[in-house]
């Protein structure tokens, strides 16, 4: 690489040498993905470790890219978390799929920033495009319209800007401090297992954590519709103002899904917005032989979708669809002078007013590469296949003894433990619980050693709880095999007294 | 390409075969870029006209790279407004750098996730690099810590959110509403001329856009702290609790710099948080012989500085700076069971306590990339070179008698408008300001209809102003000057009775 500053005009790389260099890179990132498998899924390095790997400043004069990639290869590469590898089993997987690849060089190279029309028309109508394929695919009615956002947590915030706006509190105009005429403060519902982004959400929106209110479960994790309709009863009495109920369909944890009929028929008695998080599990619904979890959803005031999660989209990607765009434009619509356009005389989507950042990637594209190279069939027998590895991996477990599921396995996700058939009848003493949730942490944390596979943890009434959650792109069955193999070599380890 | 799914297992597109179209991608981005100029800037087509040349629906089966690549080439390419062209003058620029391209493509292969140290070591800890390369320079003392967002909306809603809890509100976990403590409710100051990021944060965060107190400026477009001190005085006691600052260096409409160092004396004195928008213009003060717009800025306890603007990051990449680290986990930490790790009891960072979303884009790397391949010095000439060439447009400008700017040019950015000699004495009747805002208008029309280079508008001091904005890393002098060229054109063209 010669094409340095002091031969060249002070612009970009030169074409030529970024055809070369790009190419170049693609080697890079084909090899990476090629040879995935030879990596640990997570690397054996402690916290602050690779900081100092790294000169102190950046450099005063440009350096060949040649040393850039050989430091890429050298520092990054292997000190990442490989979610691209097939033994990502923690979490929810977020594969990036190559065309989903090749849809992000095509938005890098192509820059566009749809936050108006005149910003990006063509940002702008594949954005309404693709969204509305997915709304089709997903089986949800017309009435649905929506946009593409960065994260779940993004989506679920707007959905919430939007209830404190439909609830006529004037939020966005007036705001929430010093008033008097918001009772003893505003509440949002959902069951205790909902994703923290719902709670950051309050946090954000001035609702405070105080103000989600959290439903109990039952058995299997569900929220329990008569503990809701009660709640909501309890706060009204004493003086709050509901706004909002969030059911979800795929709970981070267990993976539960909530009975969104039920919790819809409160939330239309209620004039409550609705919002459902179905970020890692909604598109399971373009399988309509699996749409039972999904009834009552299209009652919904919005929805959240990820297809950073199992649509093997590389991130970002969030899909946010809703019933009541014109309550999303409430929440977040400005116009300032410099962001007026002579388009605004005709009915244009300005994407930039239904979200509270400005500036927006044109996170179509790769979504419209990636969904017309795999065709909705082959996303819907992939999605169909992780179902299969989760419920084979499942009742094995469920066949063993010495383990024990935990939860219900309605998606990918599979919750369990170790739990010699020995203690099976004493794992609700105090100190036998404690003893198996340290085992099981260490059971963990022995397979994630090995650097085969990587899972994570949670805890499902009260104890430690092992997840393996299928949805990696590239996952096969010996993955989920093999995961379980490391799992009873680890349990093999343990010792738990039998007897005290 | 014949890798389809009935052939295959159920996995992504094949190593050999995603090598091959990376590389058949690569030639199309290298050429886009290499012929970028034969485009029209702005496409030439109107509102609604691109959504019916696609499907309806997704396509049930998959469709072959080339089909897809071809349709990008024929309905996406064309119909983009084209931020990569030279000719982009309008709004502040994104271009994205050949090497932040490349940094896109690995960021989009490796697929990591930086909302934890665990599941990204090196999306975390390259993180803290660059974001410390950037302060150092910018040349900020090393008490600011930081992060990268998305966007300078998300960073200045951060900003402000730990603003709300520093004063003390405990807004994150109590929430505004129906409290009697936080009297007639929460101010936030900025200048006439500040961003609609603002009033969109204190939309978003509760506070409202009443919340946000416009402070008058000098003819300059500069706050007045003289008036900024007597609001906060004026509503303190009105029983309002004053709790931010906002001082712009470098606002929107004409690149404005307020006083910062007057404005960090009051919110000193004030006890408010000070944030410093300088997403623009905040590259500039890596030039240590032009950091005299920047003097103060070292006391804020938050300041944006946006690479994806004239630091030619590609979208999206906006640096957060910050003293006060603890207040911005204060306002966003939550640690759920799910996300917890065994690294908790290290002093680990995990990035998501830090903003309002969870997952990340890893956006480290691409600056990474960057920084290295253009080195500091590299960036400096090309700042200091658009800087020179609004400076050269804005002295053409002021010596036509034809024309006027309407504000200084502290950085790259001229805002003027045609006003023929004739009318000199007499723009502040209503009726020649009105004949003049329709005459700009239609000139600026006129240019973009060209294709040859695309402006945007603003108005100041009540007129309709053009803005030539230079941070294009592909713009040359001749671009600059074609675009004066047919700004003359076009006003030639227009007519308004110099006499009634």
């Amino acid at each position: 690489v010669t094409d340095r500053d002091d031969k060249l005009p002070l612009l970009d790389m030169d074409p030529a040498a970024f055809r070369a260099a790009a190419h170049a890179v693609v080697e890079v990132m084909a090899d990476y993905l090629e040879t995935i498998e030879s990596r640990a899924v997570f690397p054996p390095i402690e916290p602050g470790s690779l900081r100092p790997l790294f000169p102190a400043a950046a450099p005063e004069s440009p350096e060949p890219l040649e040393a850039i990639l050989n430091d890429y290869h050298r520092l990054v590469e292997p000190n990442a978390t490989q979610w691209q590898h097939p033994g990502f089993l923690a979490y929810f997987a977020t594969t990036a799929s190559g065309p989903g690849i090749l849809g992000e060089m095509l938005t890098a190279a192509i820059g566009q920033n749809p936050m108006l029309w005149r910003t990006s028309p063509i940002g702008t109508e594949l954005e309404e495009v693709v969204v509305d394929w997915l709304r089709q695919a997903l089986g949800l009615p017309d009435g649905f319209d929506g946009l593409l956002t960065d994260t779940a947590s993004t989506s679920t915030l707007i959905g919430l800007a939007a209830a404190r706006e439909a609830a006529g509190t004037g939020a966005a105009t007036r705001g929430l401090a010093g008033r008097g005429d918001l009772g003893a403060g505003l509440r949002v519902y959902a069951s205790a297992e909902v994703h923290s982004s719902v709670e950051k959400a309050c946090m954000t929106l001035g609702l405070g954590q105080s103000s989600l209110v959290r439903i109990p479960t039952n058995d299997r994790f569900e929220m329990w519709p008569e503990a809701l309709a009660g709640a909501i009863a309890t706060d009204r009495a004493a003086g709050f103002r509901p706004i909002a109920v969030v059911a979800t369909i795929g709970t981070t944890s267990s993976t539960s899904v909530d009975p969104v009929a039920a919790i819809a028929e409160i939330a239309s008695r209620e004039r409550l917005w609705l919002h459902v998080d179905a970020a890692y599990a909604g598109v399971v619904a373009m399988l309509p032989a699996r749409r039972a979890p999904f009834d009552g959803w299209e009652r919904a005031d919005s929805i959240v979708v990820n297809p950073h999660k199992w649509l093997f989209t590389p991130l970002d990607a969030s899909l946010l669809l809703t019933r009541r765009m014109s309550e999303l434009r409430a929440a977040f619509s400005l116009v300032p002078e410099y962001l007026r356009t002579l388009d605004r005389e005709s009915p244009v989507r300005d994407y930039n007013e239904f979200t509270p950042q400005l500036g927006r990637r044109f996170r179509a594209l790769k979504l419209w590469v990636q969904l017309r190279w795999f065709g909705l069939e082959g996303l819907r027998r992939r999605i169909e296949r992780h179902i299969e590895l989760a419920a084979g991996l499942a009742a094995t477990i469920g066949a063993d003894p010495d383990w024990e599921l935990l939860a219900p396995v309605p998606f990918s996700t599979v919750c369990f433990r170790w739990r010699p058939v020995a203690l099976a009848g004493r794992a609700g003493d105090p100190e036998i619980a404690e003893r198996l949730d340290v085992a099981n942490a260490a059971i963990m944390d022995a397979v994630n050693r090995t650097g085969e596979v990587f899972l994570s943890h949670t805890r499902l009434a009260g104890a430690f709880t092992i997840r393996v959650a299928v949805g990696n792109l590239r996952t096969e069955a010996r993955h989920v095999e093999r995961a379980w193999e490391l799992l009873r070599a680890a349990a093999a380890e343990q010792v738990v007294p039998v007897q005290r």
